[in-house]
């Protein structure tokens, strides 16, 4: 398998100040045309340290992708570096240097004489034009290394690297078949608890890859092989399809609003929420998606004790007697909202997402689910901070409506 | 300047599935405290290669921060490839295992063999307990460098950095200043809008060096200088403290809805939600930290028309005849949410969220705010996906009510 490294330019990364998303779009681009990734890197916009860096990869390393560091600015030192890292000088482009001056003049931008600085490349290097930017890229074979090197702009980086750089990485990897890989996503199992339950699948299928990914109360699971192996994996997937059955929700990158959505939509069902301890965060979830109005009747944010019994009908005494954080509050927040909707399904939340809470009972919470002739209640004790507190509440509260439709669909 | 290094790992990182925030978050507390950070780097699950990347970077830097690879499961490897690093052995560590089988259990969660893998560590190292997960993490000093390793999970990792990891650093590093930093969040403005606004205020201030970091509607800008400048900065600060003026909402890390639930709290006053187009991001939001309940009465996620008629008032008629997407429906509902939840300041959104839009109207949203005798609307045309406009839908309506705020409490 041909190995890469991605090589990410700018004090302002370093410093913390930016994220860098780069890395994980070139990452991701070459791992699906079958290049293994091994090591990526940030450096500041330090010449010797970038050299150094490119020095050491470029004996390592079959390609190297290079982002940022091409602007017109005294600190974008990328082309001297990469020259130096090559044992190459720096050579003038007069077509390059007409394009830019060009592409100024057709956005009424001023053209300083730092601009040209753009126009100077590594000798030998093959000129990548950047259609969306002034700074173009270039490409360096050295050796056995290819390496290429691009703007650091996101949308300038990514155009370049679809539309010139994978053609060519692709014909230089045209011997090499990328690895399949499936995915599922679990929810209502810990980590461990889930790797003891597969462990027998695992071992039994061996040359297939498993690798486990939490997220906020959802698992993904990720099978991966060489394309030789792809009955292995075949029979892998049935294998764990079996094993976890319905703790599965979703097969790729489906996610679990999505998952619900649909099977919402395809019961003619409708869903409304009554929130307290979310605050809004199941009725923004279900509405990230466009075509929600279909499924979403709409909610109610019961925050407060008085919109419970106002809006909701929950029984003023029991509130008093029971508090708001309880069972039965639950479910007939869920039966209250249900009704005045006149939803399908009415579901509930309320609970304590700290960082205080009655009888230090931070991340007790109550869901509650009402459909026609029932309703039902769950007790969770969930732990983290109160942003974690309240996405697990939305998960658990989003996994009671996916077992119901489960049961009552299939 | 003590410089220092950051390693991240994680199959999922090299392979691109997950955009690396740790290391941004670590660089910029470590630039914060004096400490240069010279390079990030990201490796995958892979035992020799997190020893030998470890290895290089333990003879090149005094710092070292890992984060990541400290799970149950079997790809979990850091503990095994630091010890390899440092050239240690693992040894079992009692105390953690049974803090750990502790935590379990009061979570209620099934506690498996795998999970004590977590109680492993090289030997000599200090453990740091993580408040917030099951994964400890440690320190090793391997000759002139300190090693921290820390968990993957975002909020886990933040807390220990900021509570176990940046005061260690901070007493080695106690002879350096660290820079000073002030920060000012602005709304209402356009990034180049706001250059040109206080150009003059940069260029009379040689010495602080300003930054401009636009997020979601708001711009974050940042003043930073040596602590020999502290005083010209603080003139700085008054110049644009007057140019800005209302512009600035916050200093700091402040936050829009920080901000406004600062001042109705101070202000004693409520508010409920009416949302469509958002779904019930601005209850949400106004509910993300704790303390809300003090002024957020609740609201209503009125996402279908009938919600709009029959919980907040709006009449069949006029939804009829203007549609949904309206300034008077907008008004209406905030005056009908106020009403419906005894609040003194109602606040309601409708608009088009897209991708799909009557008349193509994408980014068409109104504004409605009721209070005591009064009400108003306001019109946006918002810009991006439907992410980007629900979320600035809310910036906007937020700020909606500090600017009313702002006129009835000063």
């Amino acid at each position: 398998m041909i190995e890469a490294a991605v090589l990410t330019i700018g004090d302002e990364l370093v410093s913390g100040e930016i994220i860098d998303t780069n890395s994980a779009i070139i990452a991701s681009s070459l791992q699906k045309a079958g290049v293994a990734v091994r090591k990526c890197l940030t450096v500041g916009d330090e010449s010797a340290e970038i050299a150094g860096t490119l020095e050491q990869l470029i004996s390592n390393y079959r390609i190297i992708i290079v982002s940022g560091g091409l602007g017109p600015t005294g600190d974008d030192i990328t082309r001297e570096a990469t020259a130096r890292a090559c044992g190459r000088k720096l050579k003038y482009n007069d077509e390059s240097a007409a394009r830019i001056e060009k592409l100024f003049s057709r956005r009424n931008i001023k053209f300083t004489d730092n601009n040209f600085r753009q126009a100077y490349f590594p000798e030998g290097a093959e000129i990548l034009d950047n259609e969306r930017g002034t700074a173009p890229g270039f490409k360096c074979q050295q050796d056995n290394t290819a390496i290429y090197v691009l703007p650091g702009v996101p949308d300038e980086m990514e155009t370049m690297l679809t539309e010139k750089v994978m053609p060519d990485i692709l014909k230089l990897n045209s011997d090499v078949k990328p690895l399949i890989q499936k995915k599922y996503q679990v929810i209502g199992l810990g980590e461990a608890e889930l790797e003891d339950k597969i462990k027998k699948i695992i071992s039994n299928n061996t040359g297939v890859y498993f690798s486990f990914l939490p997220r906020g109360g959802v698992i993904e699971i990720k099978l991966t092989c060489s394309p030789e192996k792809e009955e292995l994996l075949s029979r892998a997937e049935r294998e764990l399809e079996r094993k976890l059955d319905s703790y599965i929700f979703g097969r790729g990158d489906e996610t679990l609003t999505g998952k619900i959505g649909e099977m919402l939509k395809n019961s003619s069902r409708t869903i409304a929420t009554a929130e307290s301890i979310t605050g809004g965060l199941l009725g923004k979830r279900l509405t990230d998606r466009a075509g929600s109005s279909e499924f979403f009747a709409g909610g109610v944010i019961s925050y407060s004790r008085e919109s419970k019994i106002k809006l909701l009908g929950v029984p003023r005494e029991l509130l008093a007697s029971r508090g708001e954080v309880d069972s039965e509050v639950a479910k007939l927040m869920a039966c209250g909202v249900r009704e005045l909707l006149a939803a399908d399904i009415g579901l509930a939340v309320t609970g304590y997402a700290g960082p205080e809470a009655v009888d230090n009972n931070v991340g007790l919470v109550f869901g509650g689910l009402a459909v026609e002739g029932r309703h039902s209640s769950a007790r969770w004790n969930l732990a983290g901070d109160r942003k974690r507190i309240r996405w697990l509440t939305a998960q658990f509260a989003f996994n009671l409506v996916r077992k119901y439709l489960l049961e009552e669909i299939t």
